[in-house]
C-alpha cells in the first residue's frame, strides 16, 4: 500500500458539499463522475498526493443511500493506493480480511477496486485501488 | 492545507488493532503515545506520505470512548497537514467554519491541533495539524 489514494465521504447533495470542501480547500473540485453500477454520483478534489471524494447516492438502494439513512452523512471509505491489486487481494486473504469483491471491479476515477469487509478492518470500509494503466 | 497528515481511527484495544494495521500494511507501528489532556492511548502507521492514528481511550469520559459507545469502532477524524494554523484557522472561521478550540493545543506526533466542528463540515470531524519546529 502505497498510501491514502482518497478518502470516501457521503453526502446527501453533491451541489451543496462541493461548495463547502471548495471553502475549505480553497479550491475547487476538479471533476464529477457518475458510476452507475454503484448508484452513485461523485466528485474530487486534490489535497497534495491525496484526494477527497464526495458520494452522493443516485437511488435509494444505493450503498451510499443506506449508508446515510444509518448513520449520517459522514465518512465512508478509506482508499489505499496498491500497485498490484490482485497480489494485494491474496495477500490480504492469507492474513484473514475478508475480501468483498476477489475480483477487483472497474471504480470512479479510472481505478481497479476491491472492497474490504469492515468487521475484519475495525469497523473501517478499506477499499484497495490500482490505476488502470 | 498541503496533504491529509493522519486518519485517526477509534478502537476499543490498541493491542487487538495494532496487529490488524500491521497486518494490512505489512509493517507495524513505530510509535505509541498518550496524550493524557484527551484521555486516549495511540499508536501511529507510516503508509507513504500519510499517517494512521489508531486511538483508544484511557477513561470513560475521554472523547473515543463516547464515540465507540455511540457508533462503534471506526474512522473518527480526518487531519490535514497545514503550513500555518494561526492563519488557517482565522481563514476557516471566515469561511463559515466552526472552529472547536479558536487557540491551537499541544496534540499527539508533536503538532498543534484545531478541531472543526463536524455540524458545519458534512458530519466529518476535521483536525488542523501543524508541525511543532
Amino acid at each position: 500500500m502505497n498510501k491514502i489514494e482518497h478518502i470516501g465521504i457521503a453526502v446527501k447533495s453533491l451541489e451543496v458539499s462541493n461548495e463547502i470542501f471548495a471553502k475549505l480547500f480553497g479550491a475547487p473540485h476538479y471533476k464529477e463522475e457518475e458510476v452507475a453500477s454503484e448508484g452513485v454520483k461523485t466528485s474530487f478534489f486534490m489535497n497534495g498526493p491525496n484526494k477527497i471524494e464526495l458520494l452522493e447516492a443516485t437511488n435509494p438502494e444505493s450503498p451510499i443511500a443506506k449508508f446515510i439513512e444509518k448513520k449520517g452523512e459522514g465518512i465512508h471509505h478509506i482508499a489505499f493506493d496498491v500497485t498490484d491489486i490482485v497480489s494485494e487481494i491474496e495477500r490480504l486473504k492469507k492474513e484473514g480480511f475478508v475480501v468483498l469483491n476477489e475480483q477487483p471491479k472497474k471504480g470512479a476515477d479510472n481505478k481497479l477496486v476491491a472492497f474490504l469487509h469492515p468487521k475484519s478492518t475495525n469497523g473501517v470500509l478499506i477499499e484497495l485501488c490500482q490505476e488502470i494503466k
